[in-house]
């Protein structure tokens, strides 16, 4: 049942909300004029009504049980905010011009994560789309867009929101999100939104008066959890099931990235992550393009990303945090919370060689084992990052890599990442190295609940040996604060970095060896007390070899090659320490053999690249 | 790590107790002699200890951080009951004879389930073996027993357990289940034991004492679930993991039958259910014998079943709830509770085809949809029956199907379980129609428990329209009530209810079509208005091939087979109505052949049997 209200044509809108407990559902007009129109109750607890005269712009609320007027929780717009009344969108009149765009390859996206408020000076949508020239060239694919869901207030990282259906109004709403995914498509650059389906924020929440949203069977990190497995849990499956279909078919959006996936508590046989998958594949062949699914999930559980065939739930990738947490502990050497659990270079190479780099080994920090093996997954189905908006802004300080580890560091990361033959993801300003921090920040309007936020937040560093309080996530300073200097990425360092990372970008795509993200033409080796990491990705059918080392060691290290390169003409693509990228210099040589030692500086990377000489090449004389 | 204290020989004994959390832990012997021992803690928190000196028939406590005593939580015996020390068991003492014995084939085995203590006057395990051979010439070739674990008391069906590994002490202990196995096993007779791995007994519950056992992350019927997947996780799986290889090894256990296995909570990666399964098959071939698992679950989970290839747990089998559930609503009308669901013929001969008779389909009584298709799961991965403890028992007055239809309703019953593709499960005293209630009953010390226990059985009756008030659980006239009246056996219809079960299992196992368990050589099917039932089943290797009609109609019932059989001589082989079996008399014709209209009797089965003529057989002339 699709729900929400749709405006049809020429002043006709069908209104559909799931309430099944309700005796008696209304539909009250409130603007332009009030009306009051009669819904009907159909055996699962939908009401529905066709109303005539509503043109888009009219605005409403659902009286129920004549005792209390609430905003629809499927509403595609609340102009007002959370408490205000919901509006009608005509989903039929933004003018799309992407009518070629037929979706993309997984293999090709590099993610580029923005949250819309921070992003730029103006906060919106069109704010973004004013840096979408910028974004194209430096090479990423994709436009990934933290939640756009009606949060309280103007700022808020998105997780609170409470009408998973309406973009959110300071941002420029459904027509602002439908111009930027209009601009992106256009310029080839795909649009995946973060969606949150695992709880609702606590301001707002208004599905809790229409039906049985949610579950006390299972403690969540929100409380309690939302009913997936339950009684009626068939309806609140279609909530976010027609929310899934809601962002493909209207917005155009091209991936969504389902927010902590591992925390849908759902133990039925046919779990809702599963359906959602089938249903989203039906839809897509309605639509004729692939539309994706990608799961943040921690539990490291290759399920999530196995063919149905193999009992999985087919979902399209997965977050790879076990990729981030090596690369940062070997980088910054900390060892709080879960970093504890990482610091070997080996772990590195087994999360380049499998993806999960803890696949059933006992984690200290979980105090049990975690994962199965995920050898059989192709590198596509992982998104690789060295910083998003987690591991910046979960942090006290919300302190980007940048602020923890010098420039040969950040470079190191981003060849880290870059090389990977997983699906890359950068976050807003990493490019260049952005220096302001990313913080927690919030916009509540209850009293009582910023007085909770605030105290919670506090709370949560309490164990934590810092010298200062978190910032007040409550706070406009804090949010500004966490704003991009969009103005940096012209200045010095800055500069040299962001030249790299579209080098890179533009290695990993014109470079075969690089672009098949397929783990099973890869080598790595890992040197545990150099700290050294070494890998090979070929395409033979296209003649692509590169050979990569990485060292992770705060000094210059030797590294004898021995046979891990075949004999040929390894020439040298990328060497960041190169003066070029603002390193102290080389010291490798242009061309590199077998059997040789090779020289890298303190926390660089370099990149070689191999064309085998064929028989009919022609081969210059001596 | 293997936990509990094993006699080794000539007076060593060794301990090994998991107790993270403490300070301090020492072994206290107390009996013959007492004597502080010192134990040693690994870094998982197994503490240990080798003793020497320490003869079988030794009792012992752990002294936890000098401050409490408290029994082994995989105490092998607790000769004193739950609230007394564990004692050393010497399991190389047994004179086992079944060294021939080397398991059997999943496909042959047909359950009967008992209650130790209520299956005899004498309530122990050597009053089973004395029934034995009457259970052998019956034919079932497994027997079931509910559960052993130590409880509280002297009555309780077995699911307060508390003590894991303990043989309860009033049914003969250790030895007592020994010679109950042997003596099975030397008549071909497997062994089945219930075991709990989802909940511990309310009290004499020391586990908690020793460690994290328990989770809030999740809300079981009983409370907190078990922690199978939280912080310490491994080791609490270790306990149940060696639980079961405790049962096949120490005491030739053939199956373990996994209590509620849908209420073991664990999301992770590797689920406990999957980890056990692998576990026990690596300990089976060490054994040399397959060890079989059996869940019991009602999800309609196929997940369970499916081989780990295809992203299963690889349990051999589980109930089938469905089928019972289709048979009880077909023959009594009940609608209250979960029969809600039920109630058509078509249902059963879904369940026939597939196992699962929701794969998907909305349930009124859960309130949201059920299940996934069993359609790719073999018949043999299913356990049917027409009664068991829980249907019988979990009512109000624990009446049988006995007490709720007439005889021949009974008979119908069984013929539907026997001739299924399923593993058919009898319930204790079934086969004769036996009359006594099975009562929910238990026998707590703890005052307020038998308070708590009184009241809340009262209250799970209040929704129901009962004119009297649930018998006193706490009372041992509940108990007495409920135990098999062996004697009725051979009196009047009993009798002849016990024959036709005896032929009916003999003619299972002596007709290929009937024991191959493949629902791919099986047709079925339903008149929903008549409520009759038409299934073909057939071998044709063995040349094997029956129908079978099933009439659940209160009325004797015409029906066409029009091209359901083809040609051929169909031998009548049993007709539930039959004078010999107690009916009014059979209106069936000695032979059938195809396109014809047969006439069932009133709660009526009949069975026919086909062989085909081949060219080279002999054919009589005119």
């Amino acid at each position: 049942m699709r729900i929400g209200a749709y405006y049809l044509r020429s002043g006709t809108c069908e209104f559909s909300v799931w309430a099944p407990f309700a005796r008696k559902v209304e539909l009250k007009i409130v603007y332009p004029e009030e009306r009051l129109l009669p819904m009907a109750r159909d055996e699962k607890g939908y009401w529905t009504t066709t109303g005539e005269n509503i043109l888009p712009g009219a605005k409403y609320l659902y009286r129920i049980d004549e005792a209390k007027e609430r905003p629809d929780p499927a509403s595609h717009f609340q102009p007002d905010g959370v408490h205000g009344p919901s509006q009608v969108v005509d989903h039929h009149a933004f003018p799309w011009e992407d009518g070629e765009w037929k979706g993309m390859d997984l293999r090709r996206m590099i993610f580029y994560e923005v949250h819309v408020g921070a992003f730029t000076p103006e906060g919106t949508f069109d704010g973004v789309v004013a840096r979408l020239d910028e974004l194209k060239d430096l090479g990423i694919t994709v436009l990934l867009l933290m939640p756009v869901a009606q949060c309280p207030g103007c700022r808020n990282w998105g997780y609170d929101g409470v009408f998973p259906f309406a973009v959110q109004d300071s941002y420029g709403g459904p027509e602002g999100l439908k111009r930027l995914v209009n601009e992106c498509h256009k310029r080839g650059l795909g649009v995946k939104l973060d969606v949150v389906y695992n709880h609702l924020g606590p301001e707002g929440c208004y599905v809790c008066e229409y039906g049985p949203f949610f579950t006390n069977a299972y403690k969540s990190p929100w409380g309690e959890a939302i009913n997936f497995d339950g009684e009626y849990s068939d309806e609140v499956r279609n909530f976010f099931i027609q929310n899934a279909h809601y962002w493909f078919r209207h917005y155009h959006i091209d991936v969504l990235r389902m927010d902590a996936a591992d925390r849908i508590y759902d133990i039925s046989a046919y779990p809702f992550l599963q359906e959602l998958a089938d249903e989203v594949d039906a839809s897509a062949r309605q639509e004729g393009r692939k539309c994706f699914l990608i799961a943040e999930a921690d539990q490291n559980d290759p399920k999530l990303l196995r063919p149905k065939e193999k009992g999985g739930f087919g979902l399209d990738a997965q977050w790879c945090d076990d990729f981030h947490h090596c690369i940062h502990v070997l980088l910054t050497g900390e060892k709080e919370g879960y970093y504890l659990d990482y610091g070997k270079i080996g772990q590195l190479a087994k999360s380049f060689r499998e993806g999960f780099a803890y696949s059933g080994e006992y984690s200290p920090y979980r105090k049990c084992r975690r994962g199965q093996p995920s050898t059989d997954i192709p590198g596509y189905r992982f998104v690789v990052f060295s910083q998003n908006h987690d591991q910046v802004g979960n942090r006290m300080a919300g302190d980007r890599l940048s602020a923890l580890v010098h420039f040969e560091a950040l470079k190191l990361a981003a060849g880290t990442v870059l090389l990977s033959p997983f699906l890359p993801l950068l976050f807003m300003g990493e490019e260049y190295g952005e220096e302001a921090p990313f913080h927690y920040f919030v916009n509540h309007i209850d009293p009582e609940l910023i007085k909770a936020v605030r105290e919670g937040r506090k709370s949560e560093f309490t164990s934590f040996a810092w010298e200062e309080e978190p910032p007040d996530p409550e706070s406009e300073e804090t949010f500004l604060r966490s704003r991009i200097q969009w103005e940096k990425r012209e200045q010095g360092k800055h500069r040299t970095l962001l030249a790299l990372y579209k080098a890179l970008i533009k290695l990993r795509k014109e470079t075969p060896a690089l672009s098949n993200c397929d783990k099973s033409l890869l080598e790595v080796m890992a040197y545990e007390e150099e700290k050294v990491l070494l890998l090979k990705r070929w395409q033979e059918e296209e003649n692509s070899f590169v050979f990569c080392a990485f060292n992770y060691k705060t000094a210059d290290t030797r590294i004898f090659l021995g046979d891990f390169i075949e004999e040929g003409r390894w020439r040298r693509a990328l060497d960041s320490s190169d003066v070029q990228w603002g390193g102290p210099g080389s010291l490798l040589p242009d061309e590199l053999h077998a059997a040789e030692a090779i020289f890298l500086r303190e926390h660089s990377f370099a990149l070689f690249i191999m064309k085998k000489q064929r028989k009919n090449d022609f081969t210059p004389g001596p």
